[in-house]
């Protein structure tokens, strides 16, 4: 009880690891935020860009080992189980004085996160806390947080998800990456779904703006419809959040489907949408894209 | 010349069918903005509230042979065609002294309300104008009405939209049932992606509310999953809005795409959704229900 209560009342000195478009402005809030910070990034000028307002480079990911709080930004898991394992050798070669806590921000198979936090027993303790909102959330320190884990490691770490944004624990760990799996089914879908009624819409002599524009007075009316739905009608492909991730995290979800025992049938429809896309050669540019798909040439 | 602009200036007088959840308010928005107006029912209670509130009641549709603009709000368009075939026999017989314009306002089929519209031809001209906002917009005159047919056409009714809701016009003939099919693929599509998550998270541990609480946060966010969601969740299948009427609208969306050499596999999978709670017999529960064909069981 001591322990903890010592934990959550200093403050935590943190190691961040992937500075993205979405890392560097989420690391840049918790050196505004006053947490002893330090980074590692593949490539340099971000991290000199972080060194400048403020954090510690790490040279080797293992010189994380003091931290309390390890959070991970990258692509997917693999790269972060890779990245971290000597991190984690060096955890298993000291004894835990203060806890220790791996947090995984980046969007995830949640039962690949579940058997990586089964590894980490007795090492750190591993929260899942994927994002939503954007580059434009995580630079106001507005982002959506969908975490899980235990409900001591998220009070842990709570403060630090306040720096970067709005935190709801949903359950344990791979609670967070199942939210944010369920998350993109209803982007995926609404998106394709929006390209289905835009070209049959326009192929009949409708215009696709205006049809937009009136779908938004009703209960057609959703976020994707008001950010992507004029891409889509516009062909502006241009990439803001690149197609191939939606046929990874509808992966994601379809696993989670599976291992429930459901049919879910729209998902795996809106999938296989996503996967023409991808062979297609179109999975780098934007979601908008699915557009293409609909039309059925490129 | 002369003509249109004679109409327009002054008041038209309206017939109004079908004074159901919708029709009834809408009439009175009509009777309230001082349009001169007979109306129809099928059943009588809903019509002697209308005659309190000013209406003429007609006994027989043929009586509604000297309206200006007659509007039809019946369930489809073959009840529509059955109940004004005397006046439009009636019309057949007498010359066209003023523009007559016959206005449906039902959700219907594009390609149907072409075909009618062109038996129509040389006694009215016909505009097809569906509504979205539910029972609130046509209480408060606040409908999004989304028509088609000439631009004179339109021209002539605008007065009369006014009085129940915001109208655009998309487009010739059809244009307006194609959008309120558009907006159809959209809610349903929305609404049993949402069930998919729902049921995908309450079984892996999640709780359904909250999912949808941190969902609407960000990029997933809609009028479907902040109106239908929580009913969803709650397994509260009460009706507000039937989902065998979703069958029917999804059909029409399909017809159109066809006919414009889309494939739509997502509204086609939305449709299968749909189809099979109707088998179930569960077509008459609200929109919600959808959930129950997610999980495989009633």
């Amino acid at each position: 009880m001591l322990d903890i209560m010592d934990a959550s009342e200093q403050r935590p000195r943190i190691a961040f690891f992937g500075l993205g478009k979405m890392g560097e402005p989420m690391a840049r809030n918790l050196l505004r935020a006053g947490f002893e910070t330090s980074v590692w990034n593949r490539s340099r000028p971000a991290a000199e860009r972080l060194r400048e307002a403020g954090a510690q480079l790490l040279g080797d990911p293992a010189e994380a080992a003091d931290a309390d709080v390890v959070i991970a930004m990258l692509p997917d898991l693999p790269q972060i189980e890779e990245l971290l394992a000597p991190l984690i050798v060096r955890w298993g070669g000291a004894p835990v004085a203060r806890p220790r806590t791996l947090v995984v921000m980046s969007t995830v198979s949640p039962a690949a996160v579940v058997r990586f936090g089964a590894r980490l027993e007795g090492l750190a303790e591993l929260i899942d806390a994927p994002v939503s909102g954007g580059t434009e959330g995580a630079e106001q320190g507005t982002l959506a947080i969908m975490a899980g884990g235990s409900e001591a490691a998220f009070q842990r770490v709570k403060q630090v998800f306040d720096a970067m944004g709005r935190a709801q624990r949903l359950g344990g760990l791979g609670a967070g990456s199942l939210a944010k799996a369920c998350n993109q089914v209803l982007v995926g879908l609404t998106a394709a779904a929006l390209a289905e009624a835009v070209v049959v819409a326009e192929r009949s002599g409708l215009d696709g703006q205006q049809l937009l524009e009136v779908l938004s007075g009703g209960l057609a009316d959703s976020a994707v419809l008001r950010q992507i739905g004029p891409r889509i009608a516009a062909r502006d492909f241009r990439v803001r959040g690149a197609a191939q991730f939606m046929l990874k995290d509808l992966g994601f979800f379809l696993d989670a489907a599976e291992q429930s025992g459901t049919d879910a049938a729209l998902s795996r429809a809106a999938r296989d949408r996503y996967a023409a896309l991808v062979e297609q050669g179109l999975g780098g540019q934007d979601l908008a894209v699915v557009r293409t798909v609909v039309e059925g040439r490129e």
